[in-house]
């Protein structure tokens, strides 16, 4: 995808409620969070992602984040705040993390590619530099794919194309919340630091 | 700071809630958002923070900071989460801006450098790369100011003895929360991104 002389990953993310572990090991839905909805919107409209999709099965909690989405796309939010219309306009609410892949695919006329993610070391991960590398790659499309509670489950990991390396701080403590991880995840592999003083992410092309 | 063959900066972290700005650009107090002290205190555990500094004049508001620190470091919470209780730990409360400078000065024996950040560009304004430089400059400590609400009031970032560099996406569009933000800045100044696959970091020693 190319505009206004930018480059563009045909990226997209998902925030998984189920199948994710809770912290005995058993996997389980998780209940949504208003702020994931709100930090992966804001970071998906910065970051440039196409679309951010809200993935439960459950009715009740499909409802809520539409609900949620309405205030700030198209009732008093959306005047009260026009940065977070802009912002919650990039989420969408679906049941299945398979049924978004398969969305995904046929927009693009292409499979999608999906990069799992994971606060722990898995046998096969992928770098930041490789990822972004690999997403430099348009006009393939990658779905990140985020879980919440204790981690995506595994099967989940084992479908995936690719699984991202965890983010490691300074020592081996790694309980970032979703919230945080989706921010540097983004930012590791689409952020602009040119102007920032660091390295890579997407030039301009002029 | 040396830890366990591991050079650490001596970074310390404060959230203003006050003077800050409201949409329309006026000087306020904001409330405390519970996820803002959950997600700076598993980022400062993270990567490293010696302390995360939640700073309200609001008795009321700290109160409730305290209330729920406590909650998790000695409370129900400790039991059910370790890692939180890990993370809540590196919390403190504290009235004023000017307080958390004297507390950490007096601390090291030396003024604390103070590390302003904003989203939008300032004249003065360091880099992501420049900032990490300076902070390998133990044991010079620093406090990475964040603010909450529309921003830091001016004052606060005229007084600040650097401005880092606002977090550039793909677009011109800037409306992180400072929850994403504080995950990204401190990914950019100590992340370690050695393993993760790009570039500087804080590396071991042996």
């Amino acid at each position: 995808m190319q505009r206004d002389g930018i480059n563009l990953p045909n990226l997209y993310v998902g925030l998984v409620h189920y199948p994710v572990y809770n912290k005995r090991g058993n996997i389980v839905c998780t209940a949504v969070t208003n702020l994931d909805i709100h930090d992966i919107a804001r970071c998906a409209k910065t970051f440039g992602v196409q679309v951010g999709y809200i993935i439960n099965p459950l009715d009740s909690q499909k409802t809520l984040v539409k609900r949620i989405i309405h205030h700030w796309t198209e009732g008093a939010g959306a005047l009260y705040n026009p940065a977070r219309k802009q912002a919650l306009e990039r989420i969408q609410v679906r049941t299945t993390l398979k049924e978004v892949i398969e969305e995904i695919s046929e927009a693009h006329h292409t499979p999608v590619k999906t990069v799992a993610t994971d606060a722990r070391w898995q046998r096969r991960t992928v770098s930041y530099r490789k990822m972004h590398e690999l997403l430099c790659d348009r006009p393939q499309p990658y779905l990140l794919v985020l879980g919440t509670g204790w981690g995506l489950a595994r099967e989940v990991l084992e479908e995936s194309d690719y699984i991202l390396a965890p983010i490691e701080g300074t020592f081996t403590y790694n309980h970032l919340s979703v919230r945080s991880a989706a921010a540097v995840i983004l930012d590791r592999l689409v952020g602009n630091r040119q102007r920032g003083g660091t390295e890579n992410g997407f030039h301009r092309n002029n």
